[in-house]
């Protein structure tokens, strides 16, 4: 089979871009944006996604549908389109491509089995393959990829790692664990500091013995609230994951409590376009210790 | 006052490490060995601290007394030295070095101010004064710290941040929960992988998009067994920091079971004198998984 016309449910800052990335190579992509944010249409349009009005015209009009939303609607997507697929009689290949633990990728697997399509388990390591200029990595498992690996190289890098379901989510898990593990472990100590009233002597002794450490720390921690309302539930996965391969799960309950603590602050109304870029560290660090005020409210 | 004697409670790798640079300052060096283990005392002869034989005599000789052990000992270690002062009716300046929390530094505080000794709150950061050639920094806090200042340049780097007791202590705290939670994080994260077998694939990708990451896992990860016993303490020392400074207490709970998980690891047998360095990160983290088997089979 020779994919022309690729779904992608549903287009937000992942998915438009993945979307631009396939247009630019040649192919169709649809979606379905009934119940969707003005947000999202806006996306949408600028991809030049089709907006075909339901599941069961994108099951119907689709040759492959990828999954790319907040992890926490992975399984509910799933049904959906499950239920879609039944209802139109068209089973395409399903690509989940969202941050899920591998048995969350196993239960959004049987609902597809059951509606008789193809389930391929995906994870997406980078940004958006815009920014990526299509080097951003699809990682994906399953009995058969060959759909999926039609499209490598024409938008995005895609890379089979087995046949196992659980794979893919395991790598992408286990990839985020570290990246985003570091920088919401360097929020909480810099909070800390800060509440404290150490910041100062802290960020002398780091930029002294730990340059590199300061510097990700800078780039990073008031950059966090623009995506932590979609990295708490992530981090709720990872958990899930490292609790299944029996290692400690609480790194990343702690995370997710630091996404919960930044998506709290000012800073978490702004997005990339609006993002106030002459704020410093210490502007944004006031913010996360003020936002503990819930938090510290209930301990005193 | 002109300090002469420096008592070090107990000379164990960091303590043994500032007495030999104290000597070589010209300082006279004592401690106590009665009830130490055979290393503590081979440590304390290699760096020529002399042995008084009782805290009481500690107490009458020295002009200034350093308590530098596992954090879980440094509440004790204070009552007992307390006592000795009482008892030999001598109260030198005591400096607590210890890596414990701003609320436990104010516990020892209070056994010191009891026998009517002034106390003074230390946080030591970097290695061993013999390895870092004289420029291990020691921060202190509290009403007088003079004395501990005359040391200042004469074997370790003497930092004064603040009148308040808990403040040293608070920047050690933030210091080490970022450094030590960074590679505690790492050895989760390469765990989790290889168990569940995705290490080839999740190293391969994170040499090519972090190769600073990936270095520093193959640095450290198979290194932790050989102190993990001792910072185990410290850990939880720094889940307590966080908790007071209502922070996610939760990175550092978890940084304090990695710390068990590698201890449990054959190569906590090791020292740095032994350890294999030809050891790979593969059979490091073969030891790693094999070490969870208590934790999988309570889960099984």
């Amino acid at each position: 089979m020779s994919i022309k016309t690729i779904a992608i449910l549903m287009p937000g800052d992942m998915g438009h871009g993945c979307a631009i990335a396939f247009r630019e190579n040649g192919f169709r992509t649809v979606t379905n944006l009934s119940e969707r944010s003005e947000r999202t249409k806006a996306l949408s349009a600028k991809a030049g996604l089709e907006d075909l009005g339901s599941f069961e015209e994108v099951a119907k009009q689709s040759d492959i549908v990828l999954s790319i939303l907040p992890p926490e609607n992975a399984l509910d997507q799933g049904r959906r389109f499950a239920a879609a697929m039944i209802a139109a009689g068209s089973t395409p290949p399903y690509v989940d491509c969202n941050a899920v633990s591998p048995a969350k990728t196993r239960e959004i697997a049987a609902e597809i089995d059951q509606a008789g399509a193809l389930y391929i388990d995906g994870g997406i390591i980078g940004s958006n393959p815009v920014n990526e200029k299509g080097g951003t990595r699809l990682y994906v498992s399953g009995s058969d990829t060959a759909a999926i690996r039609e499209l490598d190289g024409r938008g995005m890098v895609v890379r089979d790692i087995g046949d196992e379901i659980g794979r893919a989510s395991g790598l992408k898990m286990v990839y985020a664990s570290a990246t985003k593990g570091t920088f919401s472990l360097h929020a909480a100590v810099l909070t800390t500091a800060h509440a404290m009233g150490l910041t100062e002597e802290y960020i002398s002794e780091l930029s002294e013995s730990r340059p590199a450490m300061f510097s990700a720390m800078e780039n990073m921690v008031p950059r966090i609230p623009l995506d932590a309302g979609r990295w708490l539930g992530e981090m709720n996965e990872i958990a899930a994951t490292f609790k299944e391969a029996c290692v400690t799960s609480k790194f990343h309950e702690g995370a997710a409590e630091i996404m919960e603590l930044a998506h709290r602050t000012p800073i978490s109304h702004e997005t990339r376009e609006t993002v106030d870029t002459s704020r410093t560290l210490i502007e944004a660090l006031d913010m996360y210790v003020a936002a503990r005020k819930g938090v510290k409210d209930a301990a005193d």
